[in-house]
């Protein structure tokens, strides 16, 4: 179950992000590699963090097809696509939140240390997003937008703390994914946000 | 032949690099990290993809003086360089069709998957471009360009489907480059482009 | 004494990225990832290049409270910094030659050419910096700097020659840093600048 709600989230991220390529007036091209960059980023630098070979792309190519595949349907059904921000902001929210699960699962299987363990759910989750941003010439939305990273944060510690506490991997999966994911939402909808660090002197 | 072709593209890759960082007032040191990180970051990035060890400017690491030569000979012939459009226009198309192949050719050689083959073959033309857009904090060019990445998928796709045909290497890269270079001219010239995409709400 | 300067010095860039994040209004999440990105990204490109695995904060998950706990620090203590101008410019000086050494010795032990082990050695002193100009959406600062990798590079060669001719390792060190550290601290002074390439036409 993990695995569809995967494939539905990488292809949910592929259409926000060609949606984003969209509002920078990219070609067809464009919108398919920052489809893929945004969907495949997060995953592929923690594969090259944790030396974890082949890519799980390369492994598995056809997911390639799927995340364009989404991004160049994202085209065709632009208008349709308009009106269904909520839907999209679930998708995107369950998204981070399996996304995460599924880098902490990879540290755990290589026997990485803990915070490793957190960092490579942090990494895999929020990533994409952070590469889309850079590349559409953007500071960073995750380092001003609300909880985004700290849901991942907070998921990855219960999956790893739940999996170290003996309870069994299903079990854990859902209660990360049902504390991860309203949290989320929440979030969106309260508008909650970390504090902010505002400095304004320039001596460097 | 391509070894020769690909490092006279490597330099002309260098020299536009160059080019790029005089626009943006850089010191000399900047002008050859940039110049390095356009002419060998697709091929760096394709090999940390691919696992394939050692790098290839760490394999071979004079290639990094040939580029940071030819990057130091732009500035002391920036007059000179200027009124080289199309000759440097023409290296860069060859370099694009080249870098594929030679792209291509690593993937085959780790036994990848087709898509994989054609995918290193693009990274390898045309991430070091993205990335020194990235850095000098443009939207990459390549994601409103003039065809550059269909003709390096293009290329890719005659070069790899010609090998598993059975036709000789030779022959194989010979017909790539004789569909792919010229695809590539006729683009600039004639301005083709790929249709954009574009989208104008802003929900996210 | 290395480990103990390595150590501060990594401190002293993840502040001096807190102070970059906090003018950017980031939260305090973004002031983490970019204090990490900033004080740790050299020595991971460094070691993804090179393959050498597992990562340095990978092996020594610790650092990363480091590099946060300063962060954070940071933002408690921001009135304080601010008066601290000189002592952070003395760190980050410090730390500049230090990463160098240290990322010059990764790739001696892995018996890499010399050409090679200077590359190492710059990576690890100054792409850090890279790093976080490109997050913060700025042309990085070293592309025009007071020599800042000119520091790195002159630093990198006194160690690797030093070695070569059969100095003693401590000593090869203390006069590395004997040499790196004043240049770069007379180079901010005299605000000695590396010749810069102008360029100004646009023909691509």
């Amino acid at each position: 179950m993990l695995d569809v709600i995967f494939y539905i989230a990488t292809a949910a991220e592929a259409m926000t992000a060609a949606l984003a390529a969209g509002r920078r007036k990219m070609d067809w091209f464009g919108v398919c590699l920052l489809a893929c960059v945004t969907a495949l980023g997060g995953g592929t630098i923690r594969d090259l963090f944790l030396d974890h070979y082949p890519l799980y792309w390369v492994r598995n190519p056809y997911i390639l097809l799927l995340v364009c595949g989404a991004a160049l349907a994202t085209i065709a059904m632009a208008r349709v696509v308009d009106k269904l921000r909520w839907p999209f902001l679930l998708l995107d929210g369950l998204g981070l939140v399996v996304f995460t699960i599924i880098g902490c699962q990879v540290a755990i299987e290589i026997g990485a240390h803990p915070l490793i363990v957190l960092v490579a759910g942090m990494v895999t989750g929020i990533f994409g997003g952070i590469l889309r941003d850079v590349l559409c010439n953007d500071v960073p939305l995750v380092f001003r937008g609300e909880l985004y990273a700290t849901v991942s944060l907070v998921t990855g510690a219960i999956y790893y703390f739940g999996l170290m506490a003996g309870i069994p991997s299903d079990t854990v999966i859902l209660v990360a994914i049902a504390v991860g994911f309203p949290l989320r939402m929440v979030a969106i909808i309260r508008k909650w946000e970390m504090p902010k660090f505002v400095y304004d002197r320039d001596w460097r």
